[in-house]
């Protein structure tokens, strides 16, 4: 006698699947599964990061003579690679809304080109963030140390690539990178955040930044501070209404210090500070500090908290 | 000369064992290492999830008409791998409780079988799961993209097969598999924890679950809420209580921002909405909406702080 | 034609970093890559782990028997290894100060060694954080369970190892060793933290501990509890101290219950309680109770809010 | 200084490619490396293998109840594969005869289908091949051992598989099929020869069978026996010619001995005995005993030798 | 529609096995691919390897310190997986005996015990193997060289391991491990030939050696001999006599030129040497140069052909 | 009590090890295991096999503009792999012959770059050895057929990078690479063969070439062919001599067919062909046609033997 009634599992599981294709009006794809890959973009986002520090984040045996050759094949595994994912996301939106397949070879290798030529401008966005994170942490020793350890570098690194491809109308693709990082370091961006150069999040578990969200230059963010959005318009049907702008405008040169709770689209003027688990949902001028007010049990008031970092 | 002093360390570290296995009285088992493996259970939950979603989470390389081989295929290999390890559970709880070995075989066999006939069950739970992650994000474009980026998703994935375990009386298996989850989501559920359908959890980091807690259907929570225990119940002597209620019951349709602290054995009602950082250690009727008093620095007060998501 | 145009992307990749390097005034070094490697350390802490605790994060075929043997060829790989890592660190940290090579051969060996005499006082001390772990938490079951599930002990076991070579004069292998844990569990602790005996962290995502910081013994910490800093010291130019004093010191027998935040060079005393979400600036008597004060909408004080925990 | 003169050898590497193309008249084909992969048709051949006999070379973790699920799921896999496979050998082959691409794709589907549904057939004379090989070795204990074991099995099953998709017009399949037994097992079978039911070589090392060689029911050769051609005819211009049937046929039940060269096309009558060693151009009468004749330097003659067969 | 009609070439495949079963009368196991495995003994091998000649043999990051760790921890795991694989072995005699199960366990562990005991013996044949190679090649340049490059070394190492696993009772075993070498030096020799110390094969493509052949002290051969048998004893109705003696005795310092072919249960004399491609049926006397009568076409008479080596 | 005794076994083999040391007077080498890695060298003869041929032999997703890059970086990767093994190859050497270590650096970097300025030269050298085959059988149909699936091509490749690297004073990385194509392929050129354009072997399995023999332009052998030594010269001591041309010399455009064995210093003049199974001791003029004279028991004279192929 069979160990496990594996047949009559099979067979119920499969019904249930059919329920749910049906609930969701959803034929089978004939084709497979047509759909991008995690572990395809892993590999991907991993040769493009190899490209891009080439002697830091390529691999251990490669020699200061041999990195154009390095940068050459990486990149073209890379852009071969993510063509596949480009067309299979592109396919997969047509499916969805007309219900068919369609060509999208022109637009995938347009898209993919422009990633490409784009490289070149991401690698100056990340020196900044890389110079920014070792000026702003006191226990960094060197730039090198900075790339290669710090969670909100790597953050970063996935966020500005993926940042691109939501610009170019890749949406999945974005969400998938942001998604490899946000499970590596609990750094959660999303990929439509507008973020400027110099950027730097310390030690960053718990931080979130959302879709609409807009960041100047040099901005400091510490663990567990939220940008978030207020509420979601929703029509009287209960729709919700998308692409809003709903999220902060962070003004060149803020610091947002650990559990700070940042909502709506409220501006943070030029150079402001934003204490450590303050909650804040309306606009704050430049220069300003703000600060928790707290009571505590003792009866003393600490009226002016300070900042968090560790 | 020798460059390491390794015999001597290895003396050293023996004596240290030596020392533990006494203080704790362990004998050494003569067996070998029988406990659960977390690489093991990593491997069936990934088989699991791919009969469960054989054409979204199974190989890239599936075809239609070969989902019902691959998902039998793929459940003799997982269910045969789990009765391993419950065999291994099982025999570790006996000899812990009795000191000696035990024949498993009839209970092993019969939970991994009660687990097997479950597995369509929790599908279904499973896609009202997704379907309430993809209405619930305004940013959600399509089912297969929650299934395949969204971190509470797959948090839930692991929690109703951990939970299933932990109700068959394997816990440590079950808080392996939650554990997969948490190191990749850094969302901690508990397996006892009781989830009704339809629940989401957007971002996800550092949101934290307790053993006893019991939630609704269609249940929304954000990053970093804790639904915990007020205090641990202890003897005069210190010894804990076990098995308490002692965590949150959330009823339908409730929201809970990002940051929410929920202790204790208390009732949040049907449809309430509780504000991000919001502490809340008593029960709240059905419908209401708590939202936390702040003073702020600048003397403005914003006594009705808003939701906080992102 | 050529899909990609590769050759330019690969001479604007080179121009960005001739750039970079003539910023920071860095020659290239013509041997390699030399810097330690996280897979390398990685793979070394593995190793060390098992060599700590055999039966239990060794190979699960290893018996009982095969112990000491197994213990002693994975110490010389992971010995041997951590040599080579050592090398690469100090003759980094040479090359950036002298901008040549040095001869680091003996200081490699002397470290690399005290390392290792000091591994059966970390297996002692991490026994007692286990215990800590098991007493600490009402759902453990058995030492076993919390040594292979728990994340704050895979955080302390990292942490030991860590430590110590930042003792020793190796902040960047510290650094990478203390990452691979933060990565997996959320909890960010720095090597240079001094934590005595008997500690655990439970759930621990969003846990951050900062490089001064003091902890004594049998400490307690939940979720999301901050030991930070309250600010940087800084010259009136601007430029940070560095190495002072600035994290809290946390006495024997103290619980920190989730999302406090503790800033400073204050001191918890001994058998402190500090609640959940606390924020904390100023020192407290040994045997205070510490707890939030909050003002919610419907009006009701909840001055003493319980402590959290899940 | 560069250690490596990279890009001088680079260059000398191009041009000599360059020459070889001009000297071949071959246009650099821009869509990549289009021709089958031993790699990838190694790793069919084993999901084949699978398929044909689950429960010997499938996976060691199947059990009988899984059967047909492994058997579908891995013939999915491996048909899907093949026609990858068939695909590039069909559009390689256009490219060839026409210097353009062709629409391979009907072809491909067609091929593939017949040589799925030829399986069962192949399945069947594999049986009689394996009882052979149980019949004809004292040595042998089981069918299991002959087909684990048996170098002349794995021989026969590569061979078998590869003859039939040289009958569907897949030379280049066939070939790396061949070749990948060839290099395990030393027995160089040609695709093309025609191998009746009950075939067995026992040791096997250095048998070669030519393209044309017909060989009968229950025929068993030794190693080093060659069915080899006699001569190539070719025009007076030299030029080969092709197809012609130039290798021997071997009627049924005939056994030759190690050693022995068999050439031409000649026939060897059913029943016959050709002793090792023997050189044999001529054909043979059914039942005839052919063995070799010997001068030994004592003086005494040898002249019937013997079979020969470890 | 699908693409192949996998359902009904499964349903042919289960036909075909069902007809097989039934003609060799066979009762599915219920248990799973009881058999052993080659991949398991092929990694056992490999350890065996390591454990004999742990710096030449073993992995490359071993130090001369560590050796005892190394073969202490590399036994255990190889005598674990051995005893397994005894097991199997074991079991599936009696399966194919009794129809039923047997238990095994004690005769499973005397077994393996008996090879472990026996390594250091081995070892010491190996050595006087390894320096046979090193004095019998004029090419040979170190001990070492001969242990890492030479394929008669190679497959001596296999022989005397399946050799020792034969007379043990576990001719099944033996044989993987003998096909194991043959499949990558081309050299075949049954596990139950007796082999004396010094042996050696230089080249060795295409060597066979019969189950019963005796072979002394410091003999050496080349490629292409073989070690046969003249014919097989049958009974009148044809069943082959197993396990009489039918192969060779070779005396010590016996030489075998290439090609050789010796037949049947006859003593080559101490000291003799027997030319290249000899055929021989009959003793020779110690002492006796045996060489090759040919006769050439240009009416040469080459009567006494020298020795061939490479 | 445990399973095996392995401290007695582990103290056995040390005793045997030790005995075996003393024996050969061999002191321990103190840095661990020095020998070049046969597995190192697989893997750098691939990439090298990659560099030479790009798009056959290089991975299956390299586009042609890749090539370059590919090229070099594969390139770089290969020869700073084999810098390694050759400085372990004279370091080796230079301890075995003065008993010390020694400084290798400078030669290894000039033997290593002259390797790498010959490929471009072996590469012509190849494309004439393709070209060969594919006008050598009439079977093959197409030059890229010849390159993935010719043992005899596999075989060429790595003899032309082996002999190189022989010439260079790397006899030990040269044999390993030659064993390397060997145990593929069964044909077995000593590194030292000196072998001109245009070369071929067909089958190939069993072929032996030896170390001083001397092979013209434009030469084919097929399978079990020996071109070997007659005898080896030695004192009166037994001292065998080395390094004395000792192999046949094979003219231009010489074909020898299966077989056949050819020994000591002699010529095969341009031009000759050499039947099957041949015995030959004596030289060989110019076009002439050597053939086997056989009797055989059926009293029929088969004087002039064919050539044998397949």
């Amino acid at each position: 006698m069979a160990i496990f009634d594996t047949p009559e599992i099979v067979a119920s599981l499969r019904a249930v699947r059919q329920q749910w294709r049906e609930s969701q009006k959803r034929a089978l794809e004939p084709g497979g599964r047509e759909f991008p890959s995690r572990e395809a973009l892993n590999h991907i986002v991993e040769n493009l990061k190899g490209a891009l520090f080439p002697l830091r984040l390529g691999p251990p045996d490669l020699y200061p003579e041999g990195e154009d050759f390095y940068v050459g094949t990486t990149l073209e595994t890379a852009l071969h690679g993510l063509l596949d994912q480009v067309r299979l996301e592109l396919k997969y939106v047509a499916r969805q809304q007309t219900g068919q397949d369609a060509d999208v070879e022109a637009q995938a290798l347009q898209v993919t080109r422009a990633l490409a030529t784009e490289l070149p401008r991401i690698r100056t966005l990340l020196d900044s963030d890389v110079l920014a994170a070792y000026q702003g942490d006191p226990a960094a020793r060197s730039v090198d140390e900075v790339l290669l350890c710090y969670p909100g570098v790597l953050a970063i690194i996935h966020h500005r690539l993926a940042h691109k491809l939501y610009l170019l109308g890749l949406p999945l693709l974005a969400r998938i990178i942001a998604e490899l990082s946000h499970s590596q370091t609990g750094i959660d961006i999303h990929p439509g955040a507008h973020i400027g150069p110099g950027f730097f999040i310390d030690h960053g578990t718990g931080v979130v930044i959302g879709e609409t969200a807009v960041i100047g230059q040099r901005v400091r963010l510490y663990q567990a501070v939220t940008l978030g959005a207020k509420r979601f318009s929703a029509d009287s049907d209960g729709t919700l209404h998308k692409g809003l702008a709903r999220h902060p405008i962070v003004e060149d040169d803020v610091v947002i210090y650990a559990g700070a709770t940042v909502l709506g689209r409220i501006t943070i003027g030029k150079g402001a500070t934003i204490g450590g688990n303050v909650w804040l949902t309306h606009s704050v001028a430049p220069g300003s500090h703000i600060t928790q007010a707290l009571h505590q049990h003792d009866g003393r008031h600490d009226t002016h908290a300070e900042p968090v970092a560790a």
